[in-house]
Protein backbone atom coordinates (compact mmCIF):
# COMPACT_ATOMS: atom_id res chain seq x y z
CA UNK A 1 0.00 0.00 0.00
CA UNK A 2 1.28 3.21 -0.87
CA UNK A 3 1.82 6.04 2.19
CA UNK A 4 -1.26 7.88 -0.22
CA UNK A 5 -3.32 5.01 -0.36
CA UNK A 6 -2.86 4.80 4.00
CA UNK A 7 -3.61 8.23 4.42
CA UNK A 8 -7.04 7.87 2.30
CA UNK A 9 -7.91 4.93 3.57
CA UNK A 10 -6.78 5.87 6.99
CA UNK A 11 -8.32 9.16 8.08
CA UNK A 12 -7.70 8.89 12.07
CA UNK A 13 -4.20 7.54 11.65
CA UNK A 14 -3.38 11.17 13.12
CA UNK A 15 -5.65 10.91 16.18
CA UNK A 16 -4.55 7.56 16.43
CA UNK A 17 -0.68 8.39 16.58
CA UNK A 18 -1.31 11.12 19.14
CA UNK A 19 -2.67 8.24 21.22
CA UNK A 20 -0.34 5.65 21.04
CA UNK A 21 2.63 8.40 22.14
CA UNK A 22 0.27 9.40 24.80
CA UNK A 23 0.09 5.64 25.94
CA UNK A 24 3.49 4.70 25.59
CA UNK A 25 5.88 7.83 26.66
CA UNK A 26 3.30 7.49 29.68
CA UNK A 27 4.21 3.68 30.38
CA UNK A 28 7.73 3.62 28.73
CA UNK A 29 9.19 6.93 28.96
CA UNK A 30 9.83 9.14 26.41
CA UNK A 31 13.44 7.79 25.99
CA UNK A 32 12.47 3.94 26.12
CA UNK A 33 10.24 4.79 22.91
CA UNK A 34 10.72 4.14 19.30
CA UNK A 35 9.10 5.54 16.18
CA UNK A 36 8.66 1.47 15.39
CA UNK A 37 6.41 0.95 18.39
CA UNK A 38 4.43 4.46 18.08
CA UNK A 39 3.73 3.26 14.25
CA UNK A 40 2.97 -0.18 15.82
CA UNK A 41 0.37 0.96 18.36
CA UNK A 42 -1.30 3.53 16.37
CA UNK A 43 -1.51 0.61 13.76
CA UNK A 44 0.29 2.49 10.98
CA UNK A 45 3.61 2.37 9.03
CA UNK A 46 5.89 4.79 9.83
CA UNK A 47 6.24 6.47 6.63
CA UNK A 48 2.60 7.82 8.04
CA UNK A 49 4.12 8.60 11.43
CA UNK A 50 7.15 10.46 9.23
CA UNK A 51 4.05 12.10 7.44
CA UNK A 52 2.20 13.97 10.05
CA UNK A 53 5.04 14.58 12.60
CA UNK A 54 8.03 14.60 11.08
CA UNK A 55 9.85 12.42 13.99
CA UNK A 56 9.55 11.00 17.59
CA UNK A 57 10.11 14.75 18.72
CA UNK A 58 7.47 15.84 16.72
CA UNK A 59 4.45 13.94 17.95
CA UNK A 60 5.49 14.77 21.55
CA UNK A 61 5.76 18.20 20.41
CA UNK A 62 2.24 18.04 18.81
CA UNK A 63 0.92 16.12 22.43
CA UNK A 64 2.27 18.65 24.57
CA UNK A 65 1.16 21.70 22.78
CA UNK A 66 -2.37 20.40 21.83
CA UNK A 67 -2.73 19.50 25.95
CA UNK A 68 -1.41 23.47 26.53
CA UNK A 69 -3.46 25.23 23.98
CA UNK A 70 -6.43 23.70 25.15
CA UNK A 71 -5.51 24.80 29.30
CA UNK A 72 -3.98 28.40 27.94
CA UNK A 73 -8.12 28.18 26.01
CA UNK A 74 -9.76 27.47 28.65
CA UNK A 75 -8.04 29.65 31.17
CA UNK A 76 -8.40 32.52 28.60
CA UNK A 77 -12.19 32.10 28.22
CA UNK A 78 -12.67 31.40 32.22
CA UNK A 79 -10.77 35.09 32.86
CA UNK A 80 -13.49 36.73 30.48
CA UNK A 81 -16.02 35.44 31.98
CA UNK A 82 -18.93 37.90 33.45
CA UNK A 83 -19.95 38.06 37.36
CA UNK A 84 -18.41 39.14 40.26
CA UNK A 85 -14.62 38.96 41.40
CA UNK A 86 -15.11 35.87 43.50
CA UNK A 87 -17.37 34.26 41.05
CA UNK A 88 -15.18 34.90 38.20
CA UNK A 89 -12.42 33.10 40.24
CA UNK A 90 -14.24 30.34 41.47
CA UNK A 91 -15.50 29.60 38.22
CA UNK A 92 -11.98 30.12 36.64
CA UNK A 93 -10.67 27.37 39.24
CA UNK A 94 -13.41 24.81 38.18
CA UNK A 95 -12.74 25.39 34.52
CA UNK A 96 -8.89 24.23 35.00
CA UNK A 97 -9.53 21.31 37.68
CA UNK A 98 -12.28 20.47 35.09
CA UNK A 99 -9.94 20.18 32.14
CA UNK A 100 -7.25 18.64 34.31
CA UNK A 101 -9.46 15.90 35.14
CA UNK A 102 -10.45 15.53 31.40
CA UNK A 103 -7.33 15.08 30.09
CA UNK A 104 -6.08 13.48 33.13
CA UNK A 105 -3.29 10.93 31.54
CA UNK A 106 -1.97 13.84 29.68
CA UNK A 107 -1.68 15.28 32.59
CA UNK A 108 0.18 12.69 34.34
CA UNK A 109 2.48 12.60 31.84
CA UNK A 110 3.47 16.69 31.93
CA UNK A 111 4.34 15.43 35.68
CA UNK A 112 6.24 12.76 34.54
CA UNK A 113 8.27 14.83 32.14
CA UNK A 114 8.08 17.87 34.48
CA UNK A 115 9.63 16.16 37.81
CA UNK A 116 10.93 12.55 35.90
CA UNK A 117 14.35 11.79 35.26
CA UNK A 118 15.44 14.09 31.93
CA UNK A 119 14.83 12.31 29.10
CA UNK A 120 16.20 13.94 26.34
CA UNK A 121 12.92 15.14 25.41
CA UNK A 122 12.27 18.74 23.83
CA UNK A 123 11.92 21.32 25.94
CA UNK A 124 8.51 22.60 26.92
CA UNK A 125 7.56 25.61 29.23
CA UNK A 126 5.80 23.60 31.71
CA UNK A 127 5.77 26.41 33.92
CA UNK A 128 4.42 29.26 31.77
CA UNK A 129 1.15 27.62 32.53
CA UNK A 130 1.87 27.92 36.34
CA UNK A 131 2.94 31.34 35.38
CA UNK A 132 -0.22 32.65 33.60
CA UNK A 133 -2.42 31.32 36.54
CA UNK A 134 -0.46 33.24 38.97
CA UNK A 135 -0.85 36.14 36.39
CA UNK A 136 -4.70 35.73 35.92
CA UNK A 137 -5.68 35.58 39.76
CA UNK A 138 -3.34 38.65 40.33
CA UNK A 139 -5.06 40.83 37.55
CA UNK A 140 -8.86 39.59 39.03
CA UNK A 141 -7.96 40.05 42.58
CA UNK A 142 -6.44 43.75 41.48
CA UNK A 143 -10.21 44.04 40.21
CA UNK A 144 -11.40 42.63 43.20
CA UNK A 145 -10.14 45.52 45.18
CA UNK A 146 -10.64 48.15 42.87
CA UNK A 147 -14.05 47.63 43.02
CA UNK A 148 -13.96 47.62 47.11
CA UNK A 149 -14.97 43.31 47.21
CA UNK A 150 -11.44 42.74 48.47
CA UNK A 151 -9.97 44.59 50.84
CA UNK A 152 -6.23 46.33 50.55
CA UNK A 153 -4.49 42.75 50.25
CA UNK A 154 -1.17 42.06 48.45
CA UNK A 155 -2.35 41.14 45.25
CA UNK A 156 0.46 38.41 44.37
CA UNK A 157 0.23 37.18 47.94
CA UNK A 158 -3.91 36.59 46.70
CA UNK A 159 -2.59 34.94 43.62
CA UNK A 160 -0.47 32.91 45.21
CA UNK A 161 -2.87 31.05 48.00
CA UNK A 162 -5.64 31.19 45.03
CA UNK A 163 -3.78 29.08 42.40
CA UNK A 164 -1.48 27.11 45.33
CA UNK A 165 -5.38 25.68 45.86
CA UNK A 166 -6.23 24.89 42.40
CA UNK A 167 -2.61 23.29 42.00
CA UNK A 168 -2.93 20.80 45.12
CA UNK A 169 -6.44 19.48 43.95
CA UNK A 170 -4.65 18.96 39.98
CA UNK A 171 -1.94 16.76 42.30
CA UNK A 172 -4.52 15.08 44.28
CA UNK A 173 -6.11 13.62 40.98
CA UNK A 174 -3.08 12.54 39.83
CA UNK A 175 -2.65 10.55 43.79
CA UNK A 176 -1.95 6.66 42.81
CA UNK A 177 -3.80 5.02 45.90
CA UNK A 178 -6.94 6.17 46.34
CA UNK A 179 -10.00 7.90 45.25
CA UNK A 180 -9.25 12.16 45.47
CA UNK A 181 -10.07 13.43 48.53
CA UNK A 182 -10.43 16.43 46.75
CA UNK A 183 -12.91 17.32 44.49
CA UNK A 184 -14.67 20.07 42.40
CA UNK A 185 -17.33 20.91 45.26
CA UNK A 186 -14.07 20.51 47.72
CA UNK A 187 -11.86 22.97 45.90
CA UNK A 188 -14.94 25.53 46.06
CA UNK A 189 -15.18 24.72 49.79
CA UNK A 190 -11.17 26.02 50.09
CA UNK A 191 -11.77 29.23 48.37
CA UNK A 192 -14.79 29.96 49.78
CA UNK A 193 -12.71 29.66 53.11
CA UNK A 194 -9.78 31.79 51.29
CA UNK A 195 -12.17 34.78 50.27
CA UNK A 196 -13.12 35.42 54.16
CA UNK A 197 -9.20 36.31 54.69
CA UNK A 198 -9.51 38.53 51.74
CA UNK A 199 -12.76 40.71 51.90
CA UNK A 200 -14.03 43.32 54.02
CA UNK A 201 -15.06 42.40 57.46
CA UNK A 202 -18.11 44.38 57.30
CA UNK A 203 -19.11 42.32 54.37
CA UNK B 1 41.64 -6.83 49.58
CA UNK B 2 38.95 -8.50 52.04
CA UNK B 3 35.86 -7.70 51.98
CA UNK B 4 36.61 -7.24 56.03
CA UNK B 5 39.48 -5.09 55.30
CA UNK B 6 37.55 -2.98 52.83
CA UNK B 7 35.47 -2.36 55.54
CA UNK B 8 37.96 -1.24 58.09
CA UNK B 9 39.54 1.04 55.74
CA UNK B 10 36.86 2.36 54.27
CA UNK B 11 34.32 3.28 57.43
CA UNK B 12 32.18 5.85 55.21
CA UNK B 13 31.07 3.65 52.75
CA UNK B 14 27.66 3.17 53.66
CA UNK B 15 27.23 7.39 52.89
CA UNK B 16 28.99 7.30 50.02
CA UNK B 17 26.52 4.25 48.84
CA UNK B 18 23.67 6.21 49.87
CA UNK B 19 25.25 9.70 48.07
CA UNK B 20 25.93 7.62 44.83
CA UNK B 21 22.32 6.05 44.72
CA UNK B 22 20.87 9.64 45.22
CA UNK B 23 22.89 10.54 42.37
CA UNK B 24 22.45 8.07 39.90
CA UNK B 25 18.81 7.33 40.72
CA UNK B 26 18.02 11.18 40.21
CA UNK B 27 20.36 11.49 36.47
CA UNK B 28 19.51 7.84 35.36
CA UNK B 29 16.75 6.63 36.87
CA UNK B 30 16.02 3.70 39.29
CA UNK B 31 15.55 1.21 36.59
CA UNK B 32 18.80 2.46 34.74
CA UNK B 33 20.79 1.92 37.33
CA UNK B 34 22.71 -1.06 37.95
CA UNK B 35 24.61 -2.04 41.50
CA UNK B 36 28.09 -2.18 39.20
CA UNK B 37 27.39 1.56 38.54
CA UNK B 38 26.59 2.05 42.16
CA UNK B 39 29.55 0.38 43.13
CA UNK B 40 31.91 1.95 41.86
CA UNK B 41 30.22 5.92 42.22
CA UNK B 42 30.57 5.16 45.26
CA UNK B 43 34.25 3.63 44.97
CA UNK B 44 33.54 0.36 46.74
CA UNK B 45 33.10 -3.01 45.92
CA UNK B 46 30.37 -5.07 45.27
CA UNK B 47 30.53 -7.11 48.14
CA UNK B 48 30.60 -3.79 50.22
CA UNK B 49 27.39 -2.79 48.61
CA UNK B 50 25.70 -5.77 49.45
CA UNK B 51 27.23 -6.30 52.61
CA UNK B 52 25.32 -2.79 53.97
CA UNK B 53 22.32 -2.96 52.09
CA UNK B 54 21.66 -6.52 50.52
CA UNK B 55 20.94 -5.18 46.84
CA UNK B 56 19.89 -2.24 44.96
CA UNK B 57 16.41 -2.24 46.03
CA UNK B 58 17.99 -2.27 49.86
CA UNK B 59 19.75 0.73 48.88
CA UNK B 60 16.72 3.03 47.71
CA UNK B 61 14.65 1.63 50.45
CA UNK B 62 17.74 3.18 53.12
CA UNK B 63 17.56 6.07 51.23
CA UNK B 64 13.77 6.79 50.91
CA UNK B 65 13.18 5.82 54.43
CA UNK B 66 16.45 7.74 55.76
CA UNK B 67 14.60 11.08 53.90
CA UNK B 68 10.59 10.40 54.89
CA UNK B 69 12.12 9.46 59.01
CA UNK B 70 13.74 12.86 58.44
CA UNK B 71 10.21 14.35 57.23
CA UNK B 72 8.33 12.61 59.73
CA UNK B 73 10.74 13.71 62.84
CA UNK B 74 10.37 17.08 61.68
CA UNK B 75 6.97 16.87 61.84
CA UNK B 76 6.81 15.35 64.78
CA UNK B 77 9.10 17.84 66.96
CA UNK B 78 7.71 20.98 65.05
CA UNK B 79 3.57 20.09 66.31
CA UNK B 80 4.98 19.62 69.59
CA UNK B 81 6.11 22.96 69.83
CA UNK B 82 4.86 25.50 72.34
CA UNK B 83 3.08 28.96 71.32
CA UNK B 84 -0.17 30.02 69.87
CA UNK B 85 -2.41 27.68 67.23
CA UNK B 86 -1.12 30.35 64.60
CA UNK B 87 2.56 30.23 65.67
CA UNK B 88 2.38 26.53 65.93
CA UNK B 89 1.06 26.17 61.75
CA UNK B 90 3.97 28.93 61.04
CA UNK B 91 6.30 27.02 62.81
CA UNK B 92 5.49 23.57 61.43
CA UNK B 93 5.17 25.04 57.59
CA UNK B 94 8.41 26.57 58.03
CA UNK B 95 10.38 23.45 59.54
CA UNK B 96 8.98 21.64 56.82
CA UNK B 97 10.15 23.25 53.88
CA UNK B 98 13.60 23.77 55.63
CA UNK B 99 13.83 20.65 55.81
CA UNK B 100 12.50 20.27 52.17
CA UNK B 101 15.20 22.84 51.10
CA UNK B 102 18.09 21.41 52.99
CA UNK B 103 16.98 17.83 51.24
CA UNK B 104 16.13 19.22 47.54
CA UNK B 105 18.39 16.54 46.33
CA UNK B 106 16.34 13.89 47.92
CA UNK B 107 13.42 15.78 47.40
CA UNK B 108 13.35 15.95 43.63
CA UNK B 109 14.04 12.16 43.60
CA UNK B 110 11.11 11.72 45.71
CA UNK B 111 8.89 13.63 42.94
CA UNK B 112 10.79 12.03 40.02
CA UNK B 113 9.92 8.68 41.64
CA UNK B 114 6.47 9.74 43.01
CA UNK B 115 5.66 11.45 39.17
CA UNK B 116 7.61 9.83 36.72
CA UNK B 117 6.91 6.76 34.73
CA UNK B 118 6.90 3.38 36.72
CA UNK B 119 10.40 2.05 37.04
CA UNK B 120 10.45 -0.94 39.19
CA UNK B 121 11.21 0.58 42.61
CA UNK B 122 9.71 -0.80 45.64
CA UNK B 123 6.87 1.10 46.66
CA UNK B 124 7.01 3.92 48.83
CA UNK B 125 3.86 4.94 50.52
CA UNK B 126 4.97 8.78 49.70
CA UNK B 127 1.23 9.81 49.78
CA UNK B 128 1.33 9.13 53.70
CA UNK B 129 3.60 12.17 54.23
CA UNK B 130 1.45 14.42 52.87
CA UNK B 131 -1.55 12.96 54.88
CA UNK B 132 0.46 13.44 58.07
CA UNK B 133 0.52 16.87 57.19
CA UNK B 134 -3.21 17.08 56.71
CA UNK B 135 -3.58 15.46 59.77
CA UNK B 136 -1.41 17.54 62.06
CA UNK B 137 -2.87 20.54 60.93
CA UNK B 138 -6.55 19.22 61.54
CA UNK B 139 -5.13 18.95 64.74
CA UNK B 140 -3.91 22.04 65.15
CA UNK B 141 -6.98 23.87 63.42
CA UNK B 142 -9.51 22.02 66.16
CA UNK B 143 -7.39 23.51 69.13
CA UNK B 144 -7.72 26.95 67.28
CA UNK B 145 -11.64 26.86 67.23
CA UNK B 146 -11.24 25.21 71.18
CA UNK B 147 -9.38 28.05 72.34
CA UNK B 148 -10.95 30.41 69.99
CA UNK B 149 -8.16 31.75 68.10
CA UNK B 150 -10.00 30.53 65.02
CA UNK B 151 -13.45 30.46 64.26
CA UNK B 152 -15.95 27.99 63.72
CA UNK B 153 -14.31 26.87 60.64
CA UNK B 154 -14.48 23.21 58.97
CA UNK B 155 -11.12 22.02 60.56
CA UNK B 156 -10.41 19.53 57.41
CA UNK B 157 -10.86 22.63 54.76
CA UNK B 158 -8.58 24.85 56.92
CA UNK B 159 -5.71 21.90 56.93
CA UNK B 160 -6.15 21.94 53.01
CA UNK B 161 -5.52 25.38 52.76
CA UNK B 162 -2.79 25.30 55.02
CA UNK B 163 -1.13 22.04 53.41
CA UNK B 164 -1.65 23.41 50.27
CA UNK B 165 0.34 26.59 50.76
CA UNK B 166 3.56 24.69 52.17
CA UNK B 167 2.87 21.74 49.08
CA UNK B 168 3.24 24.43 46.40
CA UNK B 169 5.70 26.53 48.48
CA UNK B 170 7.63 22.86 48.37
CA UNK B 171 6.97 22.66 44.61
CA UNK B 172 8.27 25.77 44.03
CA UNK B 173 11.80 24.64 45.16
CA UNK B 174 11.75 22.30 41.83
CA UNK B 175 11.47 24.99 39.68
CA UNK B 176 13.92 24.18 36.56
CA UNK B 177 14.47 27.57 34.93
CA UNK B 178 14.86 30.46 38.32
CA UNK B 179 15.09 30.71 41.40
CA UNK B 180 12.38 30.03 43.38
CA UNK B 181 9.76 32.73 43.65
CA UNK B 182 8.00 31.91 46.90
CA UNK B 183 10.51 31.24 50.10
CA UNK B 184 10.45 31.30 53.73
CA UNK B 185 9.02 34.65 54.66
CA UNK B 186 6.93 34.35 51.17
CA UNK B 187 5.21 31.34 52.69
CA UNK B 188 4.68 32.73 56.52
CA UNK B 189 2.91 36.10 54.76
CA UNK B 190 0.39 33.64 52.33
CA UNK B 191 -0.34 31.79 55.92
CA UNK B 192 -0.99 35.66 57.77
CA UNK B 193 -2.83 35.92 54.83
CA UNK B 194 -5.15 32.46 55.16
CA UNK B 195 -5.54 32.98 59.00
CA UNK B 196 -7.37 36.14 58.25
CA UNK B 197 -10.08 34.06 57.16
CA UNK B 198 -9.61 31.80 60.01
CA UNK B 199 -9.98 34.31 62.98
CA UNK B 200 -13.03 35.95 64.37
CA UNK B 201 -13.65 39.20 62.29
CA UNK B 202 -13.39 41.01 65.88
CA UNK B 203 -10.22 39.97 66.65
Amino acid sequence: MTEQAELTTNPHARQRLLEAALLLFSSKGYAGTSVRELAETAGVTKPVLYYYFKSKEGIYLALMEGALGEFYKTAEQALAAPGSVTERICGYCAALLDIFIERLPVARLVYAIFYGPHQGAPHIDFEASFSTMLEDMEKLVNEGIASGEFRQISPKDAAWVIVSQLNTAMEEQLCHTEKPRLDRNGLQRLLALLFEGMKKCDD
